[in-house]
């Protein structure tokens, strides 16, 4: 009987991954004063009742582009099948910079296209796709802030009903987004580069955990730092290298500071020896 | 057949404007590093689990009522209808100060009588109500915290049912309610005050857009500074004045902050040229 | 009829005192600039999509295991039955440290065994019940990150069904668990001692309240200060000492910062004169 098939076809986009629940997060350099963060969850909760919101941050510094792209990235995979991910560091709002729709399997980002999606783009290059937000509103949206006008009412009509996708987006090709000159380091690579340094002043690098497995020390200027499992396999105080939580290696400091202690920032170079 | 009127027969009170979901949200100034935020959730979940809880800040400065009354109104305008919204910025907490209830369409407003609710009060004079809250627990609430235990519990019955506030709060005049020597610019205004200054340093106004339409400059000090749609419309690091997205008058420079950079806080003169 | 007392019998494991919707809150020191919080969110809406997430605070002072567990215990005392609160403050991550759960009447708190659990336990000893938790995910955790691989599912699974417990988790004796050396100040203490400081610059000690009741003034350094009511039994900028909503004494100033104004950190010595 035919119709017995019906239940078990595909439907036609990524519907049948969507969550038990629609979730949306956030991640915008819009601080912790304002009521901008709520506006937008005010618009998600009218678009969209039963959704949960998940703040990724909203500390990332001001149009800091780079770090909001790494923060979003890790974020991004913590999350079920389906989660919506707006992330709002924006300094061109209100020109015509394009607002682009990344599909990561059934997971969504929508952002400007100006450089947020690259960490993910560079770890992840044959996972996804890439996508124009055409949808706008019917009344026009704020030129400050499309965040709350544009963004947060097309994510929760998304988060409810993903076949929307097609219809308001266009596809786009890989070489028509905007990425910024940062990449995972080469297999050959003789230096891996911080690319992050998070709360507790560790120093992410853009250096993949499986290419450090045979990793016994790096240098840290003059210093050299044995790679080990976990912070505690040091003494407190002292320096260590490890694969972290996100799958790269970061230079740490056990229950100290490594990015004060070892004069590490963004853009620091780590040879590894 | 008289059955058939029944479900279109409007009910008592608000209630067929409750949305999907109850929603409230917190605007206080406890900052982010203890549990009080955390009390009042568990008391809105215990009382109304399917609640969905939106921080709008908890970074006001301590017992800055105005700052409070600013991001407040603009967190209002974003919610949907039904939902409740409680502002605790409380330096009286303990004395006699009233509890009001503010009734705006119908979402309401839940804070202590001492300004609060300025901002929402001067520009929406016409489509908002004044109750004060006279319900109270049956055990004695902490002298030192009404938003958890009376605030919290106060509005997560009313998120629930929201026929309960005629019950709960009595009608009090316009004038029997404390508000804050602040108002919006009037029609021949020729100056506008700064109100607000946000995470980016924006300066924003008490003047509304729509009474801004013809400007072509303002004089922030000495100097002329361009009316213009969006920030992107004057070059990196050079002030502009524009219609926010809260639809009021703001100073902000591109990429910048204007507060630092034009000298503007709280209370500075803009001249309207 | 047998059948008919079916619904009325109790089931093995505190599942009656299910809240109406499982609720899971987090207290770390993770801050708020990176992804962890959101990366612990998004294994707790995979394993349980109808959670309510409550951040008690992310900000925790780096490895301040006292401050978490004095905010800890404040927060346990405010939420539902079936809560699972999570606290991860935890420099020994990846060492062989024990993860330990405590039960508090139908609530769950998962943690390091590091001395976090300290304050409920001094406080609540006749309530609480010890276990470890033993079960860990199928793929290897981060050694770095057991908060997010270990803790955030073990909770989302308990939070969903409370029977889990005791297959997941063994008892445990009280004196095998890590505790401090704080305590609440005994009977016929002649000194309490500052515990926490707030956001406030309120300085918390461990005198319960209940027996500060018959106390007409302490001594702060050399100065004698009121116990009063509330903070508004003073003028603006005075100090006074009162119980705070805790239930312990505390030292506060008007509208003002008693640890500054006063010189009190956590180790501070209050006279009960």
């Amino acid at each position: 009987m035919p119709g017995r098939s019906g239940p078990r076809r595909r439907r036609a986009y990524a519907s049948d991954a969507r969550p038990a629940r629609p979730v949306v997060t956030l991640t915008t350099d819009f601080g912790g004063t304002d009521s901008y963060v709520a506006e937008m969850k005010g618009v998600l909760l009218r678009e969209c009742p039963s959704v949960a919101i998940v703040d990724v941050t909203h500390a990332v510094p001001p149009q800091d582009v780079l770090a909001g792209s790494i923060v979003l990235e890790r974020a991004v995979r913590a999350f079920p099948p389906g989660t919506v991910h707006v992330a709002v560091v924006d300094p061109g709002v209100g020109t015509d910079r394009r607002l682009i729709l990344t599909t990561f399997g059934s997971q969504i980002i929508l952002c400007p296209d100006n450089g947020l999606i690259t960490w993910l783009a560079r770890r992840e290059p044959d996972r996804i796709g890439f996508r124009e937000l055409i949808w706008r509103p019917d009344t026009a949206p704020s030129p400050t802030f499309h965040g709350r006008d544009i963004m947060a009412p097309a994510a929760a009509a998304i988060a409810r009903d993903a076949r929307l996708v097609p219809r308001w987006a266009h596809s786009l090709g890989a070489d028509e987004v905007t990425l910024l000159p940062i990449d995972v380091a080469p297999d050959n690579a003789t230096t891996a580069e911080v690319i992050y340094v998070d709360h507790y002043g560790n120093a992410v690098t853009n250096l993949p955990g499986e290419r450090s497995a045979d990793l016994l020390t790096v240098r840290v200027g003059r210093r050299s730092v044995r790679v080990q499992r976990t912070y505690a396999d040091v003494p407190v105080g002292r320096p260590v290298a490890l694969i972290g939580s996100s799958g790269l290696l970061e230079i740490a400091v056990r229950n100290g500071n490594a990015a004060r202690d070892l004069r590490l920032k963004v853009g620091s170079r780590i040879r590894l020896t």
